[in-house]
């Protein structure tokens, strides 16, 4: 069967390495090029014992893929997304470039709330990971309008070290990780809180978000814990969850705590909600775990690229 | 000098060892028994390099012990207590048997809180170690009032595995535990919740905890997320902070953010307070990381243990 | 088309989940049954999403098996082959029961060096993991009469915590094991030795193994580091190693060093050998890695298992 | 009591910045200055809650210390060991720039093999990490002329992380090491082999030795798994090395394994020592562990320091 090529811009990555591993074992792609300046000329090893050897991003045959995944760093991506439109290359962008305050034809892509969006799109901007696991954690109750008016959700999420990337940072090193944890970009200012006010602006949600990341000493996966004040009481919050969520290829709600070994090498959300006791106002608390690389980035990418190139929305990516 | 003969019951746990190895190296201390019903007879290393020999818990000279640790099981600590007490024993129990509802003589050593309660007391009830975390970490804004009546304090705390205990549960085998992470006692049903609620009740908080433990993969170290809607805005909460705690020998406020290799194999607490950006509410972030079997547990209980016995506060204690 | 019954004895530990997995994902196999007498009719999640519910082992239909897989403890073992048999199934043990010592019948499956006796056999001995590496570490200079007479070849090895099993013992707690690393079976006593040695006999190598296992804080992965006295140099050992691999799907004989995370979730062995510096005898160093519960275990067995069914080698094997 | 002036060069890495905390618990030391030319300016806090403030190396005032700790990365070293001696300075060397083949009067600083010349030295060329834990492993079989003539000495050996010092390199990033174990320097070519041979060598050793290094995923501490072929068989090697060691303050030498969590944060090496079984020509195994960064790093070198200014061996470090 014909393969459609495609293209990776800043595959040496993690999220990038795990596209090229994705594209490799998916059965409709084939992989056309795959970029990284630094380690141009370089082979590497994928997952699975496959290799790919990078090039230049310069000399990146864009035109080559008809679509292109873009894992270039934040604020290197935008116009590579642009060139690769103008190669003609439908797009998936990993980076924050277009997530926020873009013009209405680059849908954000959560699959889930935006498939029909992504479906029609020539470029899709691929959320955050951490915004990905929150998001897909509070969706049943934004769309339901059951969040308190004024209220503050509260969000404490923590994520393995590949969520900062391949980059050779001193605080990111084994002897500097490992038996530690820390919280980081407190007080409310990470990157990804832009994206989530904007999503729960667009569903009318009206509470604040308090988002506490932190640096857990494993490789990944990221797992949220959200403690939700509502408008009114909510019987069956699990039924309700798996009312909206079904039919979800990629949502699995759990009665049990979602783990991060549930969830790793999957493409997959997995989520619980419970009342909790011995609190006057109703509230509830949400868990939910990602994979950081695959639901939180390469996965969910992969995902978007199925529906923008009319494959079957599963295709090629782990459950 | 004379040496205070000091015995520790139920010395082969975890927070037992590290009693032991703290009395081993405390200038005023020896140690007059240890006992551990499965494991006596056997000898084991001690942190530093010492070795303790254990006996059977019915075997305890109780009487030629000035001071008693118990750091016996949660319900069988508390006949043990009562036996050391009737043998002429002080005690200060590691168990969560007498921490909440018991008689009036028997302060929760919590000792910044209760520093001169404990100081004339025959028998005091050391916090839990997550209790320890989050109530220091809330200390100021409770005494000052400053918690918003009826609102609800949203606690994310991880632990390291010792938290658990020396016991043989498959789901805390290495294999188990690496490269995961997962939330436990969710929904506000965690055992501390209790001793929290009392002392908030205490110190006439309105406010609900809603607590949340995790379990990380780290041996050892607790850090609690807080979020804390308040009253009323704090100008300058890190500066409200540094006043409440100025003198005392184990509080470090810091302007940065806590971590937990910044206090394990340290009695300390380590705290930092800011405000949160984005949100309408007044509203607090607190950072609070302490060693569990440290000041959440043997050095706490030996802060205790010098103040019951009329020593520096700081004696034999490694900050 | 038609699958084949599989069943699984003492499916709960940690090989034999993997083996429920791999029989799930197999093109060409269903699980028939699966026995954990302890946790029976509980149901578990398999790596990938889906779940498996155990029966007693009493209860496990035999007859409706075409091939079991027998991952019960050492010495339970060999009763459950011996009625698998009666019932008309292949067998494919993953214990030592039958490793050393027995009938002709039985071929010891370490499939690169037995293809032919294991694809006629109903029953196969499974290898252990720290011999499945090093035995094919060394299967060039075995064949090839290039060891030293009377020479000894060192071995040290080390293995991630999933090599013991999935058992609740206190030396396996994540307390105990990060942070430490220490050898075990020291002095030549590990059980492993045994089938070494006799692979040795038959390949008439007279030289001695001095094998020291140690236990990693990983979960899983072995690397041996075998050092080999010869009897004569050796221009090109790594060709010597391609030509005898040649064409088999699951050895990787490479130029780079092989490491756990090459060889994790994947049934394949990968090898290196070199001359070394300094040393005045001929001597190679061989560095071989695996995946203890894939290669070292269920993967080497569904290997085994293929080939008894008629199936192609490689059918439902991750590489 | 007066304290004497002590400086170190290079004291941002793992090993400087243990040098500075083992100084600050000195009872007869004070730090008067500490260097890092890319870090000047900044105050980093030690382990146990101090602080220290870098300045330039070239602003290093030499001439207020009375003893000079060279940290500085491999050849870089020597030239500051020449001006902090030109300085009227004594100086310990971490680094490998004068450990071999330096004229007689730099000793090479193996406390227990060299004490003497130590005592008298002005400037001490201190041990790799390696090679501390191998030697003195060897040390009763070399002086005692018990090793095979002509043999090969086998030496696999694991180190933690910070054995590869505080440096930016993506292969010691948490996500790299985690879960994994390599060599390196494989094939007899590691830095260390150099001073172990040299020796062997002054020992009258005619043995060989071959090894090899393995990164762990570990934050610190050194095993070395050494196989060493005799000259004939000895009765009982354990007592050899008693009586070897007897009254060495930091020398462990047990009966049980070694493993890394009993030497860390402990400047000893502990020591085990085994016959072999099954195999023919006489051989002992032998077991020593320490922690990289104090045995094998600054402890040691704290060590030799109290020698060279007429201290009591052991005053400041930890056992």
């Amino acid at each position: 069967m014909h393969r459609t090529p495609i293209g990776v811009l800043g595959a040496s990555g993690y999220a990038g390495r795990e596209l090229c591993a994705l594209i490799a074992q998916h059965p409709r792609m084939s992989l056309a090029f795959a970029t990284a300046n630094e380690q141009r000329g370089k082979t590497v090893e994928l997952n699975g014992g496959r290799t790919v050897t990078f090039i230049a991003t310069d000399d990146a045959p864009l035109g080559d893929a008809e679509l292109v995944f873009s894992a270039m760093p934040h604020g290197a991506s935008k116009v590579w997304v642009e060139k690769s439109c103008a190669a003609g290359a439908k797009v998936v962008d990993l980076s924050s470039d277009l997530r926020v305050g873009n013009d209405d034809n680059i849908p954000y892509g959560l699959t889930e709330l935006r498939r029909e969006s992504v479906r029609g799109a020539s470029v899709v901007a691929n959320p955050g990971c951490y915004a990905t696991a929150i998001l897909l954690g509070l969706l049943p109750l934004l769309e339901g309008e059951h969040v308190e008016r004024g209220a503050t959700i509260s969000v404490s999420a923590a994520s393995g070290v590949t969520g900062a990337g391949l980059s050779a940072r001193t605080d990111l090193l084994f002897g500097e990780v490992t038996e530690n944890f820390r919280a980081y970009a407190a007080g409310n200012t990470h990157r990804h809180l832009n994206e989530m006010r904007a999503v729960l602006g667009e569903l009318s949600c009206d509470a604040d978000v308090l988002f506490t990341p932190h640096l857990l000493p494993v490789a990944r996966g990221i797992l949220a814990t959200i403690t939700v004040p509502l408008s009114h009481a909510i019987a069956d919050p699990l039924a309700l969850y798996r009312k909206r969520f079904a039919g979800e290829p990629f949502i699995e709600v759990v009665a049990d705590l979602p783990e991060l070994r549930h969830v790793n090498h999957r493409n997959v959300a997995r989520i619980t909600v419970m009342p909790v006791e011995q609190v006057r106002r109703p509230t509830l608390l949400v868990l939910s775990a990602i994979d950081n690389l695959m639901k939180g980035a390469a996965g969910q990418a992969m995902q978007n690229a199925n529906l923008m190139l009319g494959f079957d929305e599963t295709l090629g990516l782990p459950t």
